[in-house]
């Protein structure tokens, strides 16, 4: 195991700086008239790109070098590898989901109310909500440019397909969100356990699908190669999103005793993890009540949220989850078994989705 | 004029109910998980209709049923009709912009912290930040998905041509916006009239060109056709903004005696209109100051603005703004004379292009 999840972070920072470089073909650091002309368009009158540079490149370039594994991008390049074509070629394209990802971690951290990010203060607080979110989702629609500007030269049928591809997980992924939001803003967790997944699989998993959809399109695949790509990465994904609500708690379990450390996050949040939603739906009445009434309350202390987290232990939903887990990295790799991937490749992946749950946990 | 204008009204009366009733195929009022799976895709679990009725359907539809008049999806319609196609048949596609438009609303509205929006409070005020924001970009997506299910059987190049020109225009949106926000946040107004003149042939020009264009592919015209139908639009739209910026200006002269009302909006908020760009280039350089100042405070008085109001006035800016915006209709109309729509739809836009400056003007 440890020698396979170093394969993939070899992958990682050997793939990283060509993955930035090309970003930047993108979006540059620094904007000029010149370059906007090109990229988007003439214009009839006159760009301020001073302007536009400050709105655009700074606060992504600030977030973007913050840090990152750009992983969508790789695993990208390693699958279109995989598949025997060249990623260099296609180096272009494996952008297109890390932009995308770039532009939804604005956008959420301003519809959170998020303070922090990868150790520095959100976006918008440095450079306010009005030029977070254009910038954000400026990130949505640049993804799609890249396929328009038609890098690889990919025949029409391809491209449509990408574009047809891209609009059914980027509406996927507003109802994710949707839901995530509303269940949020909400005092009960009345949600099943197939709702909590099925957000996950919208809201996390539909990024993940991108990545693998993407590279079997562009390498031309047959459509039963896309969907199992599709669903090995969705897969992947929503064991993802669960390995982390269990990190919360047990690093909140680890911190109990250090004072001023943050613990129990997601309880003080009242998110409605996998792990909530198990104890709500199986703790005895009264732990259930009281977890429930920690979770809706506005203010927690630590005290309440190591209650909260106590309850969820001793119906053993932390030890459900972490099964449930692995249970979708089993699920996940079963995925690979009918894809044409070469044999390192398909080794780097299925370590690749064993990595993602078993990170600290 | 009178009667040509109302030729416009009555095609909006007209057509209104047809154009909500297929906002509402689109978007049903109330969701169920059977319209969640046939419009979105079957999903992986179980999907949560409530939550994501609340978090799309209703904050949407509230804005919605506050009015609009709903021009961006009638001008399609009566382009498809001039250029001898069924508007029926591609009503499906006349949705696609005002979608489009009313996502923009929500999202613009955080941006720009607007308390009001048609009369009541915006809909972030009334369901707070993160379901406005993402419902608000869910509608920059739907209309993708419209192209995607392919409702009047388009063959795949027209389909990839909508994808194209959707992706050209919602990203030079983005440009339009960030550039208006970065001035916006900038104390000095050191912007050219054609800077002034591009942020708006971005910011509010892509989404009229969206409408020719549209109605141009869709029926199948050729390429020349499309850009003189983007020109036209585009050159309404930017005239469109110059009579709204004059309104705001005539308005505040109207209401100086009504104790009360709201005056110099635009001067308060420090908006960088044609008129303030013109007058702080042409005015005596005290005058200029003294209106480089007003616009820069962050609290502005009645009489501040007023005063603002009157250095424009007195340097000939609202009525430079007003020959300008005039001189911009023109302009469009000519765009339309090698457009081969049926007489009566090009006496109706050409028209309509009318109406656009001489509303309260």
């Amino acid at each position: 195991m440890a020698a396979n999840s170093l394969d993939m972070s070899e992958s990682l920072s050997e793939w990283r700086p060509a993955v930035d470089r090309e970003i930047e073909r993108v979006l540059p650091r620094e904007l000029s008239a010149d370059y906007l002309r090109s990229f988007f368009g003439e214009g009839r009158y006159e760009y301020d790109p001073d302007a536009i540079e400050d709105a655009l490149s700074t606060p992504v370039w600030d977030l973007l070098d913050r840090g990152g594994k750009r992983w969508r991008a790789v695993v990208f390049l390693m699958l279109v590898e995989g598949f025997g074509a060249d990623p260099e070629e296609l180096l272009p394209y494996a952008v297109v989901p890390e932009i995308l990802h770039n532009g939804t971690i604005i956008v959420d951290d301003v519809e959170d109310g998020a303070e922090r990010r990868r150790g520095e203060e959100a976006v918008h607080h440095r450079y306010g909500q009005d030029i977070a979110l254009n910038a954000g989702n400026a990130l949505y629609f640049i993804p799609l440019k890249i396929v328009e500007r038609n890098p690889a030269d990919l025949d029409p049928e391809t491209r449509l397909a990408v574009y047809e591809m891209l609009t059914y997980e980027l509406n996927r992924t507003h109802l994710g969100q949707g839901m995530d939001i509303r269940w949020h803003n909400s005092d009960e967790v009345a949600i099943t356990e197939g709702e909590y997944m099925e957000m996950c699989a919208c809201k996390t998993g539909c990024l993940g699908r991108i990545v693998g959809r993407l590279a079997a399109i562009v390498t031309d695949q047959p459509d039963d190669v896309e969907a199992e790509l599709a669903a090995f990465m969705e897969t992947v994904c929503i064991a993802f999103q669960i390995a982390d609500d269990i990190l919360d708690v047990e690093h909140s379990l680890d911190r109990a005793g250090d004072f001023g450390k943050a613990v129990g996050n997601d309880v003080k949040e009242g998110k409605k993890t996998l792990i909530a939603v198990h104890a709500v739906r199986n703790a005895a009445p009264e732990d259930a009540a009281r977890l429930q009434e920690i979770l809706a309350a506005d203010d927690t202390t630590d005290a309440e949220a190591l209650a909260a987290i106590e309850v969820m232990e001793e119906t053993g939903s932390v030890e459900y989850a972490r099964e449930r887990a692995i249970a979708l990295v089993e699920e996940a790799r079963d995925h690979l078994d009918d894809v044409p991937l070469t044999e390192d490749v398909a080794a780097e992946l299925a370590a690749f989705a064993e990595y993602v749950v078993e990170r600290d946990v």
